[in-house]
């Protein structure tokens, strides 16, 4: 597979909060360094008192998303931005039950487009793992860390950020708290002269938008820079007379096209629906993710959150959080959002994620690698038999949710390409794999 | 008391990362809010999507740390810079035991240099209190939230932090890690030719080196400024031309008097253990403290603690923890390091703290308020026949342990002055008074 694999361009060095998961497979290009060979343990990036000139990573000059000192930025992000966090409470966690299986690792899939088979080991490797952790029936069967992430860790969950960010919206929908027929300029005012302004709350929900918006990181003109450049919580430039928060910017936003027409994946519609949210509950993604979620979810770790200069959360791709939490969030989807007898995430939510979306307007994106899926509330839907969603984020993270099999698989990594279809190839056969698999096993 | 309360200069508003316990109280100023009506919830500071303009703070102008809105910044520094977290690691807290009374709102004491008596609970507004929690042979006699923070919060212990650094010092010192009659330059070979170099460990624990450092913040060229801005995680101005990082600012202190002669509280002697400290680890501050203390104390929340552009953890004011944490971290103290029958801090580190410094070089610094007091391994020691001695931080945080009464206190404070001088009036006979009060109830 390493025709996937290419170094992250300057461009792309630069991006100060990854965002999306979208873009056809970069080029062939000389290969990066290896997972072992780009351990940010081994390399040694921030050791020493203090640590050596090339081993510091800055966010201000970029160097601390470049490849392969990302590899220890996406487990340290805190420790280069400020953060809000999302408290788990202070009382005891809920353990998951601990049942693992030996019978794993050795499992046999074909990569997408490959020809010979590769192992779940070999897999993790290709991925660039810097955790995974799968669940049969709430109980870990599987878990492994690798570099800068530990169970006590905390890694970006970059565009998975979405898919949580779009659970509390249709929360607030199932509660009739938000009407998903109503128009954005409804809810946010300060939209209405923007692209958002006409669209529904579905419409963002569901990626559907007629934006102006680029997030092909390879054009330097693409929207996303400038995006990226207004929510970077640093001073702005003497000159920069742009927009200062990620609230100003969207309102810069154009249209383009139709509302409806096309699914067209781009991280500002998780952003518009991060405002919404504020504005329906008056609180922002931070602080409601914590209240109707984290604290109830049994998590053992808090989460966080990147912001901007004036205390917003980047909804399309800030959240942080501790491997295990997140394969929570991810069995709390499986279990219909009932965790210990109480009904966290209503039902209907779940239903609606599992029915999924447009599936018409979603192959108009075209996306080669996940043919017949679909995009609702910000998770992506496979529409396989087995039911399997997933959130997916770049450099490789994900959960993925079979209701099936019974199987939630959660993951983070820092593969040297930001777009998910470099990892696609050994990363969806691998996960359907080890589901059926697994659900082939009785409870 | 009222004329011991001033509010905050332009210049104390621009200290980035607030330091010092020491100087004379302020001379008389017109009053500033009370604590009803500069309470930071009421004022609404960062609410909002987005907040009003004019209730925005930011770190680079320096708005977050004016009165009042430092009551709002100092519960949330990590959403204004970079932090490190320090973790608890990922198990069950420990709860600590409830036994609420309701003899202590009541309680009255008279402050240092007034007449009338004053009841426990007035002395909460007039210290302007954030949180304060009361132990009582270990179990919460009495805690109260106001404002920015309650008990999921977590706040600023400003030079508090200092003791637990001056706590791993100790702790290395005993297990035979440091030597404490050694030179500093011979762990950190950087600092040979400042005025550290040829100071002993000791000195540095107990701040009697002789520095050329001015922490008087009404004066605009005092060292102070420069170490802030050293240490300040932003990207530097263009034309900036000074030390780029605590480790750097530190090798140009220059000496004055001599080392061993008399206390002098310098934040910057913490920041030289700090640095001591990861030299003869192979760990920072952060990182020390996870491992060695905050993972082994029941802790509800992590603490986090703020870092400078190298990544370097602010070891004389940076961390930030829970309440009840703050109280744990008391309570292990009074139990001469001992937490459910392991010896977390070797006990020969505490009964050095209980016996204090050198209290006629601790004269020499002119503590009005603090007769008699010493200040050992980075701890304030009252040498009052109950044994207190506490943590101080700027703006009224504190831990107080009182092994006789066996009485510990926490408190987060966000005082419109910095110095303690203007709460210790009506705080050191409010928790004396309280101590005798709780030390005649039988266990």
């Amino acid at each position: 597979m390493r025709h996937f694999v290419s170094p992250m361009t300057a461009a792309v060095a630069l991006l100060s909060l990854a965002l999306g998961a979208a873009g056809p497979a970069p080029a062939a290009q000389p290969a990066p360094l290896d997972a072992a060979a780009s351990d940010p343990v081994k390399l040694g990036w921030m050791v020493g008192s203090p640590p050596p000139p090339d081993r510091q990573l800055r966010f201000d000059d970029g160097s601390y998303f470049q490849f392969p000192a990302l590899r220890w930025s996406v487990a340290h992000f805190r420790e280069l931005m400020p953060t809000m966090n999302i408290s788990r409470g202070v009382g005891a966690p809920v353990p998951l039950p601990r049942a693992l299986r030996k019978d794993i690792d050795g499992l046999r899939f074909v990569p997408l487009g490959g020809q010979s088979p590769m192992t779940w080991a070999e897999s993790l490797a290709a991925n660039y793992t810097d955790g995974i952790i799968v669940l049969h029936h709430g109980r870990i069967v599987y878990e492994r860390y690798f570099g800068a992430l530990d169970e006590r860790g905390q890694h970006g969950a970059m565009s998975v950020t979405k898919s949580v960010t779009g659970t509390l919206g249709a929360m607030l929908v199932a509660e009739g708290k938000l009407d998903a027929a109503k128009r954005v300029a409804d809810y946010v005012p300060e939209l209405a002269s923007s692209a958002f302004g006409n669209a529904t709350v579905r419409q963002v929900l569901d990626m559907t938008t007629g934006l102006q918006y680029s997030e092909d990181y390879a054009d330097p003109n693409a929207e996303v820079w400038a995006f990226s450049q207004a929510g970077n919580p640093l001073p702005k430039p003497k000159d920069y007379q742009g927009p200062r928060s990620y609230y100003e910017y969207l309102q810069t936003v154009r249209p383009q096209g139709e509302h409806g027409a096309a699914f067209a994946y781009k991280t500002v519609n998780s952003d518009v629906l991060g405002w919404i949210i504020a504005r329906a509950t008056g609180r922002n993604v931070a602080e409601l993710l914590s209240e109707r979620i984290w604290s109830r979810l049994g998590a053992e770790q808090d989460a966080y959150i990147t912001v901007d200069s004036t205390g917003t959360p980047f909804a399309g791709g800030g959240l942080n959080t501790g491997l295990r939490d997140l394969a929570r969030f991810g069995e709390l989807l499986r279990n219909n959002g009932r965790f210990q007898g109480q009904q966290i995430i209503p039902k209907a939510v779940v239903d609606d994620i599992r029915r999924g979306g447009d599936r018409a307007a979603f192959a108009k994106a075209g996306y080669e690698l996940l043919p017949g899926w679909s995009y609702r509330n910000m998770w992506w839907v496979t529409h396989q038999a087995d039911g399997a969603f997933m959130a997916r984020g770049v450099h490789g993270q994900r959960i993925y949710v079979n209701p099936q099999a019974a199987v939630v698989i959660a993951r983070y990594a820092s593969h040297p390409v930001a777009s998910n279809s470099a990892n696609d190839p050994t990363t969806l056969p691998a996960f359907d794999a080890l589901a059926r698999h697994l659900g082939k096993t009785p409870r």
